[in-house]
Order: structure tokens, then sequence, then C-alpha cells
């Protein structure tokens, strides 16, 4: 809690989100208060680049730990000059990653960032009880994207889980939505509208079990276990996503052709949504692990440039809406 | 066999295939030789009036069974004239379903499409063994939608299975890929490529069986189970389609970046990816059962017009080519 993010007026729950990246890239810029990212095993270059990219654009204040010498090798390839940044020398990516760790619980840092280490080491780190910044619930993928929406605007929709859970029973599909729906309203959507799919609006047992899954998580829903959220499900994504195709297959819901947040049922569903969601409907992605008691930047070599950039803004803006 | 079809130059699985779907219902209508499409229970709107478009274009010549008032009625509805089609009056939907399966196990029609029956009552009369059309291996849901290619043109990929095997095992896989494959091939995709999705690369077990299935399929490709075919798996959407994707995560295959056909591993995944292609990426689709003895259109209310269009053009394509 610094007395910057106070005065902030970007991130802010209440009122309306911002609908598109570009605007969520602004948000945090107009806010002033540059969170503080530490870039865990930091001689990688696209992410090392990615995080330079939003410091200059006044929407981060880098930490590199790392391999300091490799660092500012990679830095000079780059033609950047990382001379005034922060760093900590910690050669072997372990220790890189826990000294990161230490500085986002400590509160030195708003958010943590991988670099040149893989991801499983990171998240591990990351969900020790101890040391960690584990979460209350699981860890899971969310991915925010842009959405044509009335009038030739644009909304900001997510989606969930496309890395992480695997073959989530319904204990971890409850986690997987609270903390996506946390991610909404964090981004200003008061009421989250969320499709849990399936291939059908039916429950079919005992073949389909992920119908089931969606049908008790919408009841559950119903009852309050989101508090204000509309949950649907099990829902097709044409019917989630369609308004048209709603209304032709007459299904009458407040998800029904406008969901805020797609919940796949596995990741084999979550991965090719996720995937034809960047390659073939080409839509911009921030995305971030969600659940963390801080916000992770996870980029991997498959996500463009932008979405990089995006990713970064995406954490900074839920720090920021943390503190507020 | 016809002595229409033996000159047809159209649907030739030799030479070069259609790039796009319009130049699939060009090659169609070029040929003369009009396939013969029986709707089975044709009292309704959606497909009798896509059927009558079919037949004004040139590319179907239409086989009416169900209950002729109602369908008269619907027809006058439509402003559409039928009194020169040829019809065959069976009020209850089974018999009607049956007498158009009869038609086509006769040889007095070349395509079975679906009509104002369940989906199921019309694959059960299909699969008899006795009385129906029944398929060498499986049933499966085969969609056909264009691809931007190189140079501002486009090229036609396919995509199974989103709407018939719920959860196929590795037998049910092969089958899937065989019948994708002769779609292909039908289509003039001489050696396909094909690519079975999974959310990674990498086999890991026994988290992800669904990599392992994809990894056997892959080998057993490559000791000649599918003829001339190049077979990729694991392999995730983003590097099945995109060459730049596959580049940049280093990976190395002819089917890399290049896929003529995706294999989903399961009903939600790729009944994900079938709405996906429609809603987001806005492609157009034509869709058939592939497997059976006589192709299949078997529309559904979600369907554009476009594709109900297109997927009577696509079976017509397929019985002519199964004729040449």
């Amino acid at each position: 809690m610094t007395t910057e993010a106070k005065i902030c007026q970007g991130p802010h729950t209440g009122g309306q989100g911002p609908s598109s990246l570009d605007e969520l890239v602004a948000r945090v810029a107009a806010c002033g208060a540059r969170p503080r990212i530490a870039l865990a095993a930091c001689a990688e270059a696209h992410a090392l680049g990615a995080l330079l990219d939003a410091m200059e654009r006044g929407i981060a204040q880098p930490l590199l730990v790392g391999d300091m010498d490799q660092t500012a090798r990679i830095a000079a390839e780059l033609g950047r000059d990382i001379s005034g940044i922060a760093a900590v020398h910690a050669p072997d990516p372990r220790e890189a990653v826990q000294c990161a760790v230490d500085m986002v619980r400590r509160g030195e840092a708003d958010v943590l960032m991988k670099g040149l280490v893989n991801t499983d080491v990171l998240l591990r780190r990351v969900l020790n009880r101890a040391t960690g910044l584990p979460p209350k619930g699981v860890l899971s993928h969310v991915a925010v994207f842009e959405l044509p929406a009335s009038g030739g605007t644009t909304r900001l929709a997510m989606m969930t889980d496309a890395a992480v859970n695997i073959r989530p029973n319904l204990q971890r599909k409850l986690e997987i939505v609270h903390n996506a729906v946390a991610v909404a309203r964090a981004l200003g959507i008061a009421r989250p509208r969320v499709a849990m799919l399936a291939a059908t609006e039916k429950v079919i047992l005992p073949a389909m079990p992920a119908t089931l899954d969606a049908q008790i998580v919408a009841r559950m829903a119903e009852q309050g276990e989101f508090g204000e959220a509309d949950v649907a499900g099990p829902m097709a994504l044409d019917i989630a996503l369609s308004p048209d195709a709603a209304a032709r297959k007459g299904v009458d819901h407040p998800v029904a052709g406008c969901a805020d947040i797609l919940v796949a049922p596995d990741i084999e569903s979550g991965n090719i949504l996720y995937k034809s969601l960047t390659i073939l409907a080409r839509a911009d992605m921030a995305s971030t692990m969600a659940g963390s008691s801080a916000p992770l930047v996870v980029t991997s070599r498959g996500d463009s440039e932008r979405s990089k950039f995006c990713s970064i803004a995406l954490a900074g803006y839920l720090a920021l809406a943390a503190r507020s």
C-alpha cells in the first residue's frame, strides 16, 4: 500500500472498466503509480524487451533479478540501456526466482514475471506455503481478450484455463471460476457473466460428465457461491458468444450471447480455444496466472510481442486494483 | 454409376482440388450431373429452403420424402414451387427416414439429407447393418472450412470431430482420421497433412493421455496406416496452423503451420474449435458425416444459410467424386 496508489483513478472496480487492451494500458499509464515488476531470471531477450518497453511506455518499474552479466550483454544486443534499473545479481535461476518471490512477499515488488526459467520451476516456488505467494484456492490461467461489441466497439472478455489445470474436478472448477470472477471484477465488470462451456446445452450422462459439472457450478452460482454473478452451463461456445445463435436455438439466459468469462472443461479444449482466438480470430490477448497473492506474468515464446506487453499491463492493472 | 458421371471433370481426386467453398460449389454446378439428394422428413423450412436453393443453383436434384401436405404448406409460405419435384408421401418421420435410406441404398439417390427428424433417429437407421448405409469403421463429423493461404488466397482445411464421437479411444481415432483423409483425397488433396491436436507437443503421461494417442496415430501413419499422408502429433493448434508459431517454437515437421486436417482429441475440444471457427473467426463451413457408404447432410439450426447450402454442395461433390 503506497501513497501513490491512493490517488490512482485508473483501475477502479466500482465504475466502468476498460473496453479494450489499449484502454487498459492507457489507464495503467494514467495512474502514474508504475507497478514494480520483478523479472525472475531476467537474462531472456523477449521478456526483458517487453518489460523495458513497458517501462518506456510508463506502465512498469522493472526490478531485474538474475545473471546480470548475461542480462547486460542481452540488453546491449537489444540496443537498450539498463544502467539505471534496480537489479539483483543471482546467476542461478532457482535462486533468482526465490529472490524475486521474496521481493513480492515483502512488498518491495507488485508483480512477479517469468524470465529464463521453466514455468514449473517458477510455479513451484510460488506455490510454496511457507516461502511463496500461494493461492487461497488454485492457481489458474486467465486470458483477457478483445471481443467485438455492438456499434463497432470492443469489450474485454476472459477465458480460462488454457495452461495450468489439466482435468479439473468440480472443486477445482469452482476455484477456477472464483479466480476468473475476481479478475473480471478488478476489470470493472461488477456482475460477471460466466459460461461453463461444453459441447451441448443438455446434461448428458454418463457420456459427457463436463455437462453435469457445468450445471452444478451454475446451480451453486444461483445459491450465491460467487456473489453477484450470472453463471450458465452447460453451454456451447456459439450460444455463449453469439446472440443470434442463442436466439436461433431458443436459449434465453442473461449469459447467452454475452459471456464475459468462458470456462473450458479441460486443458485440451482450453488450449484449443486460446490458440483459436489468437491464431484464427487474431484476437489480442493479455494473460495472467490468477489466484496467487500477487499478479504473475508468465509469457511464453508463442505469445506475440503485443500480448507480452499487454500481459505486463494487465498484471500492473490488477496490482493497482488490489491496492485501491 | 451413371453415364453423366463419366463425363464429369469437376470433382477429380487426382489433380488440384477446389481452394474455396465457392469453387467447390462452382465445380459441382459445372459437372452438369446434379447429385440426387433425398431429404428425409422434408417438412422443415430451413432444410427444404436450402435444398431448393441448391436446385436453383444447379447443384442438386431434390427427392422429397415426408409429409407432403405439410411440405406443400411450408413451400407456399416460403413462396417456392415444388410441383415439379419428385416426392414420396411418408407422414411418419421414421418411415420417411427409412424410405430415403432405401432410395440411397438402391442407387436411386446419391445423398441422404436430414429434415425434421432428430439426428439420432436418422443415424440409427443409417447405422443398421442390414437395412442402412453402415460405415466400414465409424461415422464421424467432418467440417470443411476456408483458411487464408499465402498471397491473399484461401485453401480448404478440415476439422473433426465436432459432433459425433464423444471420447474416442485410439481405435476410433484411427477410424476418424481414415474418414477425414478420405474426404481430403476426394477434395483433391493427394497427401493430406493431419495434426493430432493436444495442449502441447510433448507426451505427458499419465496426466494427458490424448498426447500419447496422438503420438501413436502419428507413428502408425509413418508405418503406412493412411497411405500417402503426413500425420503429426501431439501438436497444439497454433503450431498446426501458423508457420510463424511453428518457427518460433522450433517445430520442424511437414504438418507444422500447414495442416489440412485438425483432429480434436474429444467432443468438447472439437465442438469448441468448430464454434470458434464459425463464431469468432467467422469462417464459412460445409460439414458432413463421413464414413457412411453415401454422403450425409446433417444441417443444424445453428448453421448459417450459407453453411447449409455449402454442406449440400460438399455432399454432392463427394458423391460425384465417389463415382469417378
